[in-house]
């Protein structure tokens, strides 16, 4: 386990859009904007079961999640580690994260449906930052 | 080859920062932030011989290149496709992009040194776009 250093917390604190990569069954890297928090050290991401970075990680749990601040886009962290899937909790989640991102309380899908959400957490190995 | 549908070539034309993920030798996702433009309908990113991402793509060409809108952040265009390296142009590339993306006419590195740079020409063989 690797610590998240201090300074750049905040942005995963704040409501900052994060990229989220995993890998294809293929091996090849795929990508995803997110919303992002975290719970201590962990890096959380909410998604849908069965959506395509879930697969991934149930697969090959190896990923690598970035944020570059809206506001400072030359500064950045980006988290390397190990993503474990968990159920509990995730729709306080989604709903806390919509919350956060765009001031509404209950997340509802673009369907309308309420999707089967999960939660990615992320679990740091390497972190590299850089501060401008 | 695969085309990028014609509305989002305006974010790859415009200086929005883009996410590119490689494989790093393990296996595992590597991802940086990055200026992009695009050459027709590839997908040019501007980096340092020798950098991780370069070394990244000499072993494992296989890569994605996201962009989401810094004004429009639930669009974006996912471009994953193979990475050939290119020596030729690379220092009118990067400093073109720092026109774009600094207003600069020139790019000077952070160390005020000249670093030898290359490119990244990004063939694209899948594209995922949401327009929102």
């Amino acid at each position: 386990m690797v610590a998240i250093p201090e300074e750049v917390l905040r942005w995963l604190d704040a409501p900052e859009f994060a990229v989220i990569a995993t890998i294809l069954p293929s091996g090849r890297p795929h990508q995803a904007v997110v919303w992002v928090t975290r719970d201590g050290n962990d890096v959380l991401v909410s998604t849908v079961k069965g959506r395509r970075k879930h697969l991934n990680v149930e697969a090959d749990p190896r990923c690598s999640v970035i944020v570059y601040p809206k506001d400072s886009p030359y500064s950045y962290v980006e988290v390397r580690g190990t993503a474990e899937v968990e159920d509990e909790g995730a729709r306080e989640l989604i709903d806390r994260l919509c919350q956060e991102y765009t001031g509404n309380d209950r997340y509802t899908a673009d369907d309308g449906t309420d999707n089967v959400r999960i939660i990615l957490r992320i679990h740091p190995e390497k972190v590299v930052t850089l501060i401008r």
